[in-house]
């Protein structure tokens, strides 16, 4: 099982979470490109620390909004947007190998259900390199372009979000969306990488076939969050590794 | 000789000099590339055109300053000019190849007289690749440095500038700085090529030895000026072609 | 009448348009205040120069989107929204006197439709001061939170655009949705401004009770067409006025 | 005595210093106002909550340079400068009072030495308004023209650097050039309040003739610092208001 986390979210003066810490911790780095976060110096001190590491560090492109965090839907032009990511990529593979791409934020939900911004995403990977992987959710457009394309797509799951029966994943909005038992959602980790499944808002058992595990480097408790969750993986013997090898 | 020019200068909705015309004349393009100016779609249509008609191309790297299109100085820490330019030059490589690199605006100004800015530059490219060349004033900080660390660097002269008897360039504060006579400028783009030599403002000839000819494309008349100093360059027998290769 | 143009839509080295032959024609100038376009130096200068001619100033307010000038849809916060607009404005007000609010581009047509975003137009000059006028196409929702806010409300029409027969523009994406014709463009602002009618797509005759036409700055022609606009007006009697008093 | 410090320098997501609690123990607000730091919606909370506590604003004006915080010198044009510096100020006009502007970062540092950018600095206040305060080191370059030009300067000081024995600041450099002893910043506030004066490096006496005294806000222990700042200068019968009123 891989882990995956958010890192080199800071711009310029400002940080957000504790990068080290968490490369510390996790298997996969997604590093912000500057388009919604991250500079070049960050860049190169995530890049360098993964290395060292043994991280697998991977493209974590956004909408150009670094005001808005890259979390605001921007109706960008597919033709741009796929230029926009290209750029990104480009940028990432100056500091470290670009093993992997996932998208960020408002392009990461729309990506998983808009054909068009799905596409471009592709586009981009396809005028990169066709042997990165497109780390993506299960089910979404994104994932089945991706394969189309004959790209290889890396399915990820979120231990510390509620899923719903179908599969999806209840919305922030809801109640009860993000779980902060720290107990809970390691031993939800350990489910998911053991037998492939977890327990959806009604109850049900459903199957969340995913070969890495998202966790939230930004919130208060994040980096005990993620070591309980890798610490419980070790306990019942998951295999905690990149899915991509750490490139170079 | 090389023929080079500033392309892909416009920004978003905003142009700046016909791209496509000094395409089909120079032979080096040195591609902005986000910082200063450009954008990741324009960078996508100067670097496809340019393959198109065999014209190298080259990472146009400046301070990370829109609204001053990187013409003024930035007191820039060394590690992070470094950063910014890597960043820089691995966005253009998602676009086309990366042959050389070329200082814009005050950073070629700096980096032709300050050790600690020139050295950024030369690590930047040393942490890319060593096999790039780079576009300088002859007899620079930034030319030295970057010869001192076995980076092959390429001389440049200006057809349209006037030159100082000691053989560096005249301000653009002081009359006659810039020529504005086709034919004069023809003239004396041929006479580099053939002799290697240019007439300084008070009359004396001094010795020009450079590989490459800038001629500029943000000026009215500017793709006029290009076209004749090809021109009369091909007229006068002197072979026209990119020194870095078209690379790919 | 009221002839109202975008202008000050350059960024730093770049332009758009004739500014000061467009104020030397229009009498209400929408000027760009730094987020889709505009920069410091910009707007004093086309201010500056409106004052000279008796045009007045708005603030020509928009996303925050300079690579995309402001044209792409973005899912702003309504507070953030409010928030970006007063900004502007109060920048503005820097510069000359701020007399209305017209919304640009992708906010236009945003602020046309969805209460959210047209309420935080409203919200932001009811914060800034409740005299200004807001100009807007008839009909729209931003029109009616405006005048429901206690707004004065200008509404605009475009004399170079093809109308439907409910009122509204046709779609850009349509074949002869944009007039070029000079003296049929003129004909139909005499009408407009004489008989408060306009001719749509389909031959019937409908009502187009405005206050304001907007001639366009940034395409070829452009000057050409608001002066044979301007003429046309001048020729059929109709007093050429800003309909907000130059302020100050 | 009036206590400033720099508030609501957060951008977006990002947040620097906890802008509430500093609030709540000085009597003036140096707002960041988007250049080099703050966004539209943190200069309204800060704006607000500052309102509320009697605590006045002014406009933190710096160079545009998100990038590098405003602490990068960057040589612009004085004319342009102005400009960047006067659209501060009216976009922070929308959200409160400004009763004065203080240079932030490199722009303080240049403003203190070179007449060109410290003559920017004084034109853009009085194309706003000739009563608001220039907030600034005694003995500047930017004190003497401001008062030149009849401007209102109030001199400000360090409780927690060290001096030299002229009077300036010892270079952040050095060692020892930031006090980090809460009860020896404390002592030397109440000093420079009650005696005008503070003990140089090398043992002397010298005087500080200050209105205000900048307590930092971007510092582990700063809102430590400031109240204890705040409640020595309060045991020692030192009346701490703000030197310029709350406005409004």
């Amino acid at each position: 099982m891989d882990l995956n986390s958010d890192l080199g979210e800071g711009f310029g003066i400002w940080r957000l979470g504790d990068d080290e810490a968490l490369l510390d911790t996790v298997t996969s780095a997604n590093v912000a490109c500057g388009y919604h976060a991250g500079d070049p110096s960050t860049m190169r001190r995530v890049c360098g620390y993964a290395a060292t590491r043994g991280v697998a560090t991977g493209a974590h492109v956004g909408y150009r909004d670094l005001s808005g965090f890259g979390r605001r839907y921007i109706d960008v032009d597919a033709g741009e947007l796929r230029d926009d990511i290209l750029y990104q990529i480009g940028a990432l593979s100056a500091f470290g190998p670009v093993t992997y791409l996932k998208p960020h934020g408002a392009l990461y939900n729309t990506a998983a259900v808009d054909p068009a911004q799905a596409g471009a995403v592709v586009d981009a990977v396809l005028a990169w390199r066709d042997d990165i992987a497109v780390l993506c959710q299960p089910g979404s457009v994104l994932a089945r372009l991706a394969a189309d394309a004959g790209l290889r797509v890396v399915a990820e799951g979120f231990a510390d979000r509620a899923y719903r029966p179908d599969g999806r994943l209840l919305s922030r909005r809801e109640p009860g969306a993000v779980l902060r038992d720290i107990d809970q959602v390691a031993a939800r980790a350990v489910r998911v990488a053991t037998e492939g499944t977890v327990v959806a808002v009604d109850g049900a058992t459903i199957r969340l076939p995913v070969e890495s595990l998202c966790v939230h480097g930004d919130t208060p408790g994040a980096v005990a969050m993620a070591r309980a969750v890798r610490g419980a993986l070790h306990a019942a013997g998951v295999r905690v590794a990149p899915f991509a090898g750490a490139g170079g």
